[in-house]
C-alpha cells in the first residue's frame, strides 16, 4: 500500500474537480456554499465486514457502490437531490491497492450517475474493513418528506417488490442477489412524492418493512392496517418480503383522495393497506397483530 | 444491550431539543436549514480501537471526547463555528450499556461546551469498537482558512506546546496524558485568525508537525525554513515536538508585515519560522532537510 498522502491524492485526482463544491478533498474540511431557500438532509451509514458483507462474495466494487446506495436511500425517503457524501474506509491488512480502487470504482460510478461529488473522507487502518458515509441531499426548504406526517385515513405504498434482497443473500443467484448487491438508491420516485404527490409520511425499507413500518407508524403516532396485496419479490417468501431487510425501497402514505399512479420515477408503486388511529405503532395484518421482526442490530437472539 | 430502537431512543432525549437543526435524530435524515451568506465546512475522523484508543486505557467518555474533539479541530483551522455533528459508533461486544452512556456523555459535554448539536448517526455491531464522527461548521461565505494560501515572506507560527501528546501517550501521567486523552480544539484561536488577523493558511496539527506542515506547503507550493524556536511541551523531546501526533494545535502563516499577539483565543502564540520559495513542500531546519516522519496510517515501516 502506498503512503496515506500518495492514497488521498490519487483517490482526489479520480473524484475529478468539484463542481457544486467550493473545495473538496485535501484540505482540513470540505466546503459547500448553500444556494438561497435550501434545506440540507443529512444521513449516515456504516458498511462493515462480516456484519454487511464478506470478503469471498461481495467484490470490492460492489462494496463501494453499496455504501453510497444505502445513504442515496436515505436521501430519496426525504424526496432530496443528493449534493455531496463523504467516505470514512477502515482497511484490513488483506485489502491491497487493487480493492481500495474497486472500492472507489463502484462508489464513483453511483456518485456520477447520481450527481453526488466525493467531498472527502477519513483513512485508517483496522482489523476488518469498514467503511462509513455521510450523505448531503437538498430540498426546497420546509419541504422534505418526514416520517411522522401520516395521517388516519392515507394509503400506504411501497415502490416495487419485497423481499429480493432477502432472497438474494439467502440464494446468492440471479436478479435477487444483484439486488442485494446493487440496490438502486430511488431518487426520483423519492423527488415526485415530494413535488407532485403530496405524500404525508415517506421513510425507505432498510430494516425490513414490518419494523419500518411500525417505525413510521410510532413516529406519526398512528397505527396501520395491511389489506392490500403485498408486493412479494418473484421467488422471494412473504416471511422475506415482510421482515428481509435491505430492499431500499420506500414506504410511503398518501392522503386518502389522492389515486395513486401506476408506478412513479421507474418504480411500480402497490397500495399496501391504510393508517389507522390510534395504537402509535401497531400493524394489524388480516385480522393479527403483525410484530415488527425486522433487523435490529441489538435485539437479544 | 436494548434493541436498536430503544437506544436511538435513549441517545435521542439526551442529546436534548435541536434548535439550530430543523429536524435531529430519528428520521431517514436530519435537516439544517442554512443562512443566508454562510458557507459550511464538512470533515470527517474515525477513531478505532486498538488503533487509536485502548479500552483498558480509555474511559468510555474520553473516546467519546475525543472523537468530537478531533472534528472539532478541523473546524478550528479553518475558522468555522460548529453547528452540528454526527456520529457513527460500531459497538463490540464487550461494549455495555454503561460503555454506551460514558461515550455520549463525553461527546455531549464537549458538543454543549462548544455549541455542536447532535443531529444523527447510525449503529452498528463489530468486532472492535469503532467510532466515525462528521462535524459541520460553518463561516461567512468565501472567509474559511485553507492550506493553500502561503505566500514567501510569511510567518509560521503555532499555537500552544508541541509534543505533549506524544509524551502523554508514552508516560500515561500528569498533564500530558489528559492532554492527548482530551485534546481543546483551537475554536476561538482559529475563529480569531480567520476573522482578524489575515492568516493566510492554516491548519490543525493532527498527524506532527513534520509531516503537516510539509502538507500546508505542498498546498501552497512554496517551502518552510524553520528558525525560531520550538515550542516544546514541559517533559517531551524535541523529535516528539517535531514528529508527534494529536497535539490538535493550529499550524498557520500571518503576511510578513502583521505583529502577531502572544496569545489568541486563550492560547499562546509561537512564530516558529518563516515560507520560502519553491520547492514545494521541502522544511529546512538549521541548514537540514527536515524529513516528514509525521504519522501515516499506510507507510510501510
Amino acid at each position: 500500500m502506498k503512503s496515506e498522502l500518495a492514497l488521498v491524492e490519487r483517490i482526489r485526482r479520480r473524484a475529478g474537480r468539484p463542481r457544486r463544491l467550493s473545495l473538496a478533498i485535501g484540505d482540513d474540511c470540505a466546503i459547500y456554499t448553500p444556494a438561497a431557500g435550501e434545506e440540507l438532509l443529512f444521513t449516515t451509514d456504516m458498511l462493515i465486514e462480516d456484519a454487511h458483507f464478506r470478503r469471498g462474495t461481495h467484490k470490492a466494487a460492489d462494496v463501494g457502490y453499496k455504501t453510497l446506495a444505502r445513504g442515496l436511500s436515505d436521501i430519496a425517503a426525504m424526496g432530496g437531490a443528493p449534493r455531496f457524501c463523504l467516505v470514512s474506509l477502515a482497511l484490513a491488512e488483506w485489502t491491497d491497492e487493487r480493492w481500495v480502487d474497486g472500492f472507489y470504482t463502484g462508489l464513483l460510478e453511483l456518485a456520477r450517475a447520481t450527481g453526488t461529488e466525493l467531498a472527502g473522507g477519513d483513512l485508517a487502518r483496522a482489523d476488518k474493513v469498514m467503511a462509513d458515509i455521510v450523505v448531503c441531499g437538498s430540498a426546497p426548504a420546509g419541504t422534505a418528506l418526514r416520517r411522522g406526517g401520516a395521517k388516519p385515513g392515507d394509503g400506504i405504498y411501497v415502490t416495487g417488490a419485497l423481499g429480493g434482497s432477502a432472497l438474494g443473500l439467502e440464494s446468492r443467484r440471479g436478479m435477487a442477489w444483484r439486488k442485494h448487491l446493487r440496490p438502486e438508491p430511488r431518487l426520483k420516485a423519492g423527488a415526485a412524492l415530494r413535488e407532485k404527490w403530496g405524500a404525508t409520511a415517506c421513510m425507505d425499507l432498510s430494516d425490513g418493512l414490518s419494523i419500518d413500518l411500525h417505525r413510521l407508524c410510532a413516529e406519526s403516532r398512528v397505527s396501520a392496517e395491511l389489506d392490500g396485496d403485498l408486493p412479494v419479490y418473484p421467488g422471494a417468501t412473504v416471511a422475506q418480503a415482510l421482515h428481509g431487510g435491505e430492499d431500499y425501497e420506500l414506504l410511503f402514505t398518501l392522503p386518502a383522495g389522492v389515486k395513486a399512479p401506476r408506478s412513479i420515477g421507474g418504480a411500480l408503486l402497490t397500495r399496501i393497506g391504510s393508517i389507522r388511529r390510534g395504537n402509535a405503532g401497531r400493524i394489524r395484518i388480516e385480522g393479527f397483530e403483525l410484530q415488527p421482526l425486522g433487523y435490529d442490530h441489538f435485539r437479544k437472539p
